[in-house]
């Protein structure tokens, strides 16, 4: 696939998600369409739809109808938002900011976020059961989708990541436990992502055994590339402070492993995602995205 | 069915959701079974279980195996706990206590209280999704059990009657208002219950339809109870202060309508949840749980 074909169709999917949430969460004259306010602020906040794409590329590469893809990127895409904004909550991390905006607790308030959150969750797991009737999807792969996203964004994926890294504050951890924490707060979603995708399609437990694998290096390799970028980048290029991760006395790959160390784990896993990715019957966009997110400068 | 084979069957019912969630929750060994512990700790401290009965008892009803009735059981529990949490957090209603035990933000702090109420909701859906491995359920059944949480749990339904509830504090809402609010805080997920059990089970659309209407019922006529109970009980039968409602200015069913009022709206709402329940196969159980929440004196 050549780069401008892969651009456009990781534009394509994030405008179509976009224009779905939107209808999914367009007000209805309901005293509480706040909350519906509150969830569309923050997910339509400028992320890069990554686990949208994942999910509505794995399903077309095994078959899927449009409509399909992007109901099933709509879901991922809802628990990711919902996972950021109570990560920003003052109890958690007490970002103010969220990729240059204010965070959704900020506009809305604490306990109107907090319910976004909640809303964005639940409506994640509504949008995957309703497929059978809004877009002709099987019950048994919807089941199986769901079954995916719920085991991987529960307790021993994302929720228990946030637990690990809550343990993690300012204390040295060592590299295991550093490797733990980031497999389940980033790559149990992106994993997740590709299988449901691949799931709702039909695909093979063989198929979806290659995706967790993909999707576990592929978050892996870029907490490492994050951490390098934080020592090498700009402040221009990344568009936020560099070093902070020092400031913040935070254990990160760099300050366990070196540079040098850091930089040779980033691509034991980059090379681990692209085996993984062999086994699968038309990964081209697959590759060009992993290209994309690991060889990125922000 | 007997006053007191209705009391055996609800405690077998609370018992066995109980001894299944224990061990749903038990150790892992994991670094972050502390949100296990703050899950287990507030499903299991002290609440009645009716919700789960209600779910049981709808899938018994229509023909379900015993395990079958206890997993969907679970799912709404956790679900009505995740709510509970989040609600008493600081940012909501900030509440020190939960039926007389510290609740989960002051014994495991509000970062993990907030994380263990994300765990429960995501688990309901992830235990539902699994049901045709661990029970033996059909899939489609399950999924739509789980379009129904989601939906009836979420914008539409729980989530909204909190935004709704956050919205009339320290205002005089209209009677319909308040009646909107407590059929989306309240009857929603009970009559979830009883559809997610009746779902589960084959039950048909239009049986589903008479259980929402029974759920609806019961929780207006429950929440109208709870008003009058505040002023005519005693504080020994209730076990807390009464009249706190009139001295938190809160706008109850008795202030807009006087007791007398309330007191035959209660009734018109009981009578037509038992209008609902006499189209359903075998309502014995029911019947007896709707006499028995009704009556209550506390």
């Amino acid at each position: 696939m050549m780069k401008q074909e892969y651009k456009e169709r990781l534009q394509a999917v994030a405008d179509a998600v976009t224009s779905r949430i939107d209808t999914l969460l367009a007000p209805s004259g309901a005293p509480y369409d706040e909350l519906k306010q509150a969830m569309a602020y923050s997910v339509n906040a400028g992320g890069k739809r990554i686990r949208a794409a994942l999910a509505a590329e794995c399903a077309r590469m095994f078959g899927a109808a449009e409509d399909v893809c992007i109901e099933i990127a709509c879901a991922v895409e809802m628990v990711h938002t919902y996972s950021l904004i109570h990560d920003d909550l003052p109890c958690m991390d007490d970002d103010d900011l969220r990729r240059g905006k204010p965070s959704c607790h900020k506009v809305f308030g604490e306990a109107t976020a907090l319910l976004a959150g909640d809303a964005l969750l639940t409506l994640a797991f509504s949008v995957i059961a309703s497929m059978p009737q809004t877009v002709s999807a099987d019950p048994a792969n919807c089941l199986r989708a769901s079954q995916i996203l719920s085991s991987f964004a529960g307790i021993d994926g994302m929720v228990g990541g946030q637990v690990m890294d809550l343990q993690n504050e300012n204390a040295v951890v060592p590299a295991e436990t550093l490797k733990q924490t980031n497999a389940l707060k980033t790559s149990a979603l992106l994993s997740a992502a590709c299988q449901m995708g691949a799931a709702v399609a039909g695909a093979s437990e063989e198929m979806l055994a290659c995706l967790f694998d993909y999707g576990y290096h592929l978050g892996l390799a870029f907490q490492v590339i994050d951490d390098i970028l934080d020592v090498i980048s700009t402040e221009e290029e990344l568009g936020k402070p560099i070093g902070s991760d020092d400031q913040n006395h935070k254990t990160t790959f760099v300050s366990l492993l070196s540079l040098e160390g850091a930089k040779k784990l980033a691509e034991e896993h980059t090379n681990q995602a692209a085996q993984a990715l062999k086994k699968l019957p038309d990964p081209a966009f697959l590759t060009e995205l992993t290209q994309d997110l690991l060889n990125r400068r922000a």
